[in-house]
């Protein structure tokens, strides 16, 4: 626990800077959960000291093991505990004497079973805050840190890609997305800065963590996958202040009685009333998402991109089919389709070829190059009642030339929030990757690239909202 | 036109089993629309003789050129016609004394700019009329035969995927959406039989395709992407009809103002009221999806499993927060979770590690292996209370061994419907085509998985009603 005055999150550090860690209930058997969370600090790019700890062994993958950490010869920030829950409680008294400041309990087996095992739950973190240890967990897989490269998951590198270092800060409720997320943060190339998840949430809670991320100048956006919260008020408080400094979107789970029922029986947590939520988050300026793709590309245009002035929205393309899906869902998501300065459409029809449309989408057909994206986007770009660029490209078709991804790079000084829709095979994701390494980000389909836009203007909405309350 | 007494749908076969095309306005500059056409047809899988068009050419890529359709010395089964919407009337006129059977008009320039190239269209549809040929197009990207291999896009294939043969035929207003349709049938190997767009559809319509698709023994599932219908009577005659026997899957866009005013300047169509469009599609047996994705994800699950009985889902996972997630999407579709029979609870109970979960999900937790799924997923589809199955897999985590792949193999057996859910990276994907190599889709999260579910529960209902009311 955080002593009075204290900031609640300073001592996270432990866990994510952690010099030294401990692995509790090691093995020297492949496979097993305590053998590949050893296997991951010791073998990898995490450069701390790792202690395995195991009465039976003597040694695994070479490092000396010790009966029980109070046999370390050393200082242990961290401890990563993977026995039963039976045998939690004894383990984490023996941290509290060691003097270790963190543990990540892996294990399964607690509050979600309820009866004795909430009982277990309760007497570990009694004894954690008697010794003034963070606990994250139980029943997760953990923390990972894209600058340190510790992570405590136990799922092996052939298996799952860890992220570079990236602006997304990530917390969830749930291992299974957690993993999703990690190998999207990696293989998409945005990466990661700090990951948790946090299963059952004993003691450290998404408040905390979102004010240790809000404080963490490697992250930029603050993304939340959500069962159901332990304490909304400290939340909705912390959320308050900080988001309009670092967006943070959620994902909340068990909105219906049978998503709820299904929370309960995974994290042993209430789901709680889907409108309550939906109230609460929109009054302290945090985004939802309504699934986890969403999160995600959510996520991606907030760290990517700046927020948006306004909600009109210009749209551009070779290939218009997926605008008529993009309008029908901006204005589902209550944004605006531009509506034009004459000038502006002086501009397209003047310097476009004949054939183009000159509306909302601007459609340059099948047979559009760069050259006509350049004019089209700079008009756009240009025009006062413009607040976002949405760019579709077919980069299937022959016409459009690769000096396409120059001319987006160029756009990017317009300083206004642009958001693309492209989907296809090999050559359209090689497209893809180019532009998001630009920093612009691309989604598969209308409706993504909807949804993207929709939190960048959003998340410019809160801050307005902040500096006309004076926030910061 | 199909003469009085033929089927609409007969002088189709022109198209799709062309024995010779000739592309009018073939360009000998790599880049323009009507070389990379005559390139995909002369260079690649299509064994049908290919004779150029242009007056100004001799020689296009070693092919003899010809001033004229009239001057091919050979018979001509289908003519894709790439010259302006003002030199079409006159190409059209010379099929016509030709004696060509069909033609696709990839060019635009026609009603969707209004005025009179809207009469240019219309000119364009008597000539054919009188001839009695049929008309693809105009704007758009024209035809794929998975069998034939014949195609007339102007895509190059440095740039665009050529699916293999598959269960799938897909119709689209929209070039753009086709181009994605044909990489993700080609990259998720489920290929394609036939694929047509038709833009502006100024004469073979959807009720054509619709009856050709299902005449064709190849395709197992109609895919459709609409904007607006010109002859919604005559649409849904033929959908009512074929629905029973093949199911019909559609994405309609414009379902706003917005959109409507997006698809009148794409394709020259009125979209029409979204709820009269939802009622229709619902009555003739029509299955809805609500983005393109989702189209995609329904036609693989249709294409992969059979239908439904009913709506009871059983979930079972190795990380229960998707399964959150799902719950709710379940509910939100109007699916039901299943609720077992107590002899199954007894047996999930006897048979499975005690820090087990047997509720809908049925939790195997991270330690799952093979052997826990079996037993669950053996115990779910014996349960008469179970209509779909919907295992939830994370691939990631180390205790779940290879096995798994040959164990939803045998589940396939019981014959009710399976739909998957897992996401990831490499070793996700790797075994996530395995799985589709068996047959049994897989979706990345669980409201697309849900969404499939749905559309093998919606067509589970069309053939029950159609058995009720001795369509078939």
């Amino acid at each position: 626990m955080a002593k009075p005055g204290e900031k609640a999150s300073s001592g996270l550090d432990a866990f994510f800077k952690a010099r030294s860690v401990a692995v509790i209930g090691a093995s020297s058997k492949p496979g097993k959960i305590g053998h590949e969370i050893l296997r991951n600090l010791a073998l990898y790019e995490y450069k701390g000291r790792v202690y395995p700890v195991n009465p039976k062994a003597d040694e695994i993958l070479g490092l000396k093991c010790y009966p029980s950490v109070l046999d370390i010869p050393d200082e242990v920030d961290l401890a990563v505990i993977a026995v039963s829950s039976e045998l939690t409680p004894k383990v984490v008294e023996e941290c509290g004497r060691k003097g270790v400041k963190a543990i990540v309990i892996v294990s399964g087996g607690f509050k979600e079973l309820g009866g004795r095992y909430r009982q277990i739950e309760e007497e570990v973190v009694k004894t954690a805050r008697r010794y003034g240890m963070r606990i994250i967990g139980p029943n997760c897989i953990g923390i990972f840190d894209g600058e340190t490269r510790i992570d405590t998951f136990f799922q092996s590198r052939e298996r799952m890609l860890r992220p570079p270092k990236g602006p997304i800060s990530f917390m969830t409720q749930s291992g299974t997305f957690g993993c999703t997320m990690l190998e999207w943060a990696a293989e998409s190339g945005i990466g990661m800065s700090k990951f948790v998840s946090y299963g059952n949430r004993c003691d450290v809670d998404e408040a905390d963590l979102i004010r240790y991320f809000a404080e963490d100048p490697d992250t930029k956006v603050i993304a939340i996958y959500l069962e159901g919260l332990s304490d909304g008020r400290k939340f909705m408080e912390v959320a308050r202040e900080v988001s309009p400094k670092k967006p943070i979107v959620v994902l909340k789970a068990g909105r219906t009685e049978a998503g709820s029922k299904a929370a309960l029986s995974h994290t042993g947590w209430l789901a709680g009333s889907a409108a309550i939520y939906d109230a609460a988050f929109k009054q302290c300026g945090v985004i939802q998402a309504v699934n986890f793709e969403e999160l995600f590309d959510m996520a991606k245009a907030l760290a990517l991109q700046p927020p948006a002035e306004g909600p009109r929205v210009a749209m551009v393309t070779n290939g218009a089919g997926p605008c008529v899906m993009a309008a029908d869902a901006l204005v589902e998501r209550g944004l605006k389709l531009a509506e034009y300065e004459p000038v502006t459409l002086e501009k397209l029809r003047a310097e476009l070829p004949p054939y183009c449309v000159p509306g909302n989408p601007v459609d340059l057909t099948g047979s559009a190059t760069s050259r006509d994206y350049e004019v089209a986007m700079r008009a756009l770009l240009e025009d006062p009642n413009v607040d976002l660029l949405m760019p579709f490209f077919v980069f299937q078709d022959t016409p459009l030339d690769e000096g396409i991804i120059g001319v987006v790079a160029e756009m990017r000084e317009y300083g206004k929030p642009i958001v693309c829709c492209a989907a296809g095979g090999p050559y359209t994701r090689e497209q893809v990757r180019k532009l998001e390494e630009l920093g612009v980000p691309v989604y598969p389909i209308p409706e993504r690239a909807v949804a993207a836009a929709y939190a960048l203007v959003a998340y410019g909405e809160v801050r307005r909202k902040a500096r006309k309350h004076q926030v910061f």
